[in-house]
């Protein structure tokens, strides 16, 4: 059986990977593998009953590293129940947000030391990384305008100290793009969709369907 | 303020670890301090969630890694909200099971990689260790035999699956003990338990308050 493909989509809030994820995937099927997406925590009982915690509003005291810890313990039981098995079954599989979420939010966006979270990482996903991670980038005030408009919200939530944790977050995944050069390709996600959606298809036909 | 006082009680179920602590309480009064005991998750919030998803009987599904980490995620957030404030005002703390008890049943029971298990604990503790641990030290078979005569289980549940991961349970527990020959003392527990109590008392006695 062939070995599976395994994708990853990240970038701050408002960039708009799930809709280029939806508009993509038609357009993926041209290349004859069974294609499954999927996002921590991915309908996995236990991971969602992880998330419940992290998201309870009523636990204002939680600390960063718990948070952080639970983020970790929720990829972990989604990687063994779905990641894992899609790869061995050679599928071509699309995960909207996976490691490198944890150290752009929790590492740049919260403070917390970026190679404890690099171990942890490692820790729960056994070294395995994406063969493919496609980063896309916008810039912080067009992410969050975006966010506004999509959204319905209020802008004036969007006060000062959310732009500085979103612009720390983007410079964590420029940062994360300068050392996995390999693995990571930006895309500019400023554009129309059908262009971010063509740049995203040409880059996985690249990689993985031409000789 | 006086610096408080950390100690933590390990053990293997069936040591008695609770008992003693229970008949200790009043005889440490003496020493003037303010005494505060807990465990984890020890009725913070956060904690008890996660705990719930550690017991919950319908996570068949959870793997070892998952588990450890809920079990790191849930000491990170008593050790905020209950250890920390607890050693703030000087009082001496006496909490019923701590950082060993992970190496001891998800490293030495479980086969986790024990190296592992000690950056975990110190990524959620900062580094911090108690001042003193007791380990109350009782061979499997007369743990065992204990806990099926105080809560009138079936001796039958105790199959050689349990009697095995018990014994690598008291093995990891010992060496601990050879490692940490500063902080651990091993006190038998197999002697009645008023014995256990005045050896326990000695020790804290010896270590805290004599010059």
């Amino acid at each position: 059986m062939e070995k599976g493909i395994f994708i990853t989509f990240e970038g701050p809030d408002g960039a708009g990977k799930t809709s280029v994820l939806q508009d993509l995937l038609p357009q993926l099927e041209q290349f004859g593998r069974e294609i499954v997406t999927t996002r921590e925590p991915g309908g996995v009982a236990i991971a969602e009953s992880i998330r419940k915690v992290i998201l309870d509003p009523q636990n204002i005291a939680m600390d960063d590293k718990t948070e952080l810890l639970l983020y970790i313990a929720a990829r972990r039981q989604h990687l063994k129940e779905r990641i894992l098995p899609a790869l061995e079954k050679g599928q071509l599989l699309l995960v909207d947000r996976f490691i490198d979420s944890s150290v752009a939010y929790q590492g740049f966006g919260r403070g917390l030391n970026a190679a404890d979270i690099d171990w942890l990482n490692d820790f729960a996903t056994d070294g395995l990384k994406p063969d493919l991670t496609l980063y896309f980038d916008i810039n912080v005030e067009e992410g969050l305008a975006r966010i506004a408009r999509n959204k319905d919200r209020d802008v004036d939530r969007l006060d000062m100290e959310t732009v500085d944790m979103h612009e720390r977050v983007r410079q964590g995944y420029l940062s994360i793009l300068e050392k996995e050069v390999q693995r990571m390709v930006k895309i500019d996600a400023s554009q129309p969709l059908e262009a971010v959606v063509a740049d995203a298809l040409a880059v996985i036909k690249k990689r993985f369907f031409e000789e």
